[in-house]
């Protein structure tokens, strides 16, 4: 059984478990603070990050979210998550990094840090500034998802792929930290109620961080 | 003919030239600086970042350069750069991702806007803590190097992949500004001096970008 190191509000994690969900792969989940430096955990990933997916008894130890869905998305033929023709596939590929690099950059990382890290480590205030900054770009990425689905049925083309499950686990964490205005986007608010009710995503809605708790839209379908 | 947008120090467009080198892919030149956020390549590419690959005839337009690589990779079969079984590809991936993000974050990053945006953009004097940061950093990637290459024969393993060109393409660009003291680290530097003698990798050893000159050992493949 494949086991994945990961923390609740790890949006890399989140990805890597919607894609693990979609193709039914069975794992079972590892708790792991990166922040705490683990020797153990910098042991086995010397970049120190979640998530890590180790089968102990193939010995194969797997690292960084995006080879990790390469990796299934090569070994597991069910429900391909890289679909498509080389061109489609590379706008798939283009769109995660996307959201992997740009919106946990200006969006994801700093709610983390001021909403998630302060509290649970350092025990800081969150500063106001670095927050509101982020909820402004929050609103510009959102923008851009409703440019996409106005011109697609979902983010990448025609079918589900990985890049809305990029998208959805990052927006999903931001969500959970309050980072998220939703009005005014009506077709991401469609597409994320439609990613909300999957199967794979259920599990990860119902999931707390422990101390904080998210807004009382976060797991609802229908925003209400 | 495939165009490439790129500028003679961008880690991420040297990667895709040598990779395209390896593969014979012919592709000409197209020089763009995205500090400048020229309205047409903004349009182009919304995250304003180089490489960006153009197939005018095809109407093919290919962002983000590890999309762009596995897009050869699947399309071109000479000279697999992502070789071998599902895990060996993973390990090259982990690689390649390592080097894209935390070799070009902590070392080639900091260096480019130290000594190059800071020369033709904002005109101001380098932060010389910043520069001694980024290069006791570059020491610290090093020995990781010399650890990898203490058991394999390559970076990622037996053969040479797209891992060894990731960390020659972010390696060369921080080595021309100056930022990386080779000594004592033998096994890095006999694995450079083979990456530097490829005819993939002499063209952009003799690139030159305008007002910054590189150290004599540059472009030497012995160093001296």
């Amino acid at each position: 059984m494949w086991q994945l190191y990961q923390f609740p509000l790890c949006p890399f994690s989140r990805k890597l478990r919607l894609l693990l969900g979609e193709k039914g792969v069975g794992h079972e989940l590892v708790r792991e603070s990166p922040w705490m430096k683990r020797d153990e955990f910098v042991d086995m990933n010397p970049a120190g990050q979640t998530p890590v997916l180790v089968e102990p008894a193939r010995g194969i130890t797997l690292i960084d979210s995006g080879a990790i869905c390469e990796y299934f998305e090569e070994t597991v033929e069910k429900s391909p998550m890289i679909p498509g023709s080389a061109a489609q596939r590379a706008e798939v590929r283009r769109l995660a990094a996307w959201f992997d690099d740009r919106l946990y950059a200006e969006v994801v990382e700093p709610l983390l840090n001021e909403r998630m890290k302060k509290r649970l480590v350092t025990r800081d205030a969150p500063d106001t500034r670095v927050l509101r900054d982020a909820m402004r770009v929050a609103n510009a990425h959102l923008d851009y998802l409703d440019y996409l689905l106005d011109h697609r049925r979902w983010l990448a083309g025609p079918v589900l792929s990985l890049a809305d499950l990029a998208a959805a686990a990052h927006l999903s964490v931001a969500d959970y930290l309050g980072g998220i205005d939703w009005r005014g986007h009506k077709q991401t608010t469609d597409w994320y109620s439609v990613m909300k009710s999957r199967p794979s995503f259920r599990p990860l809605l119902a999931e707390r961080m422990e101390v904080i708790a998210p807004p009382a839209h976060y797991d609802k379908v229908d925003f209400f």
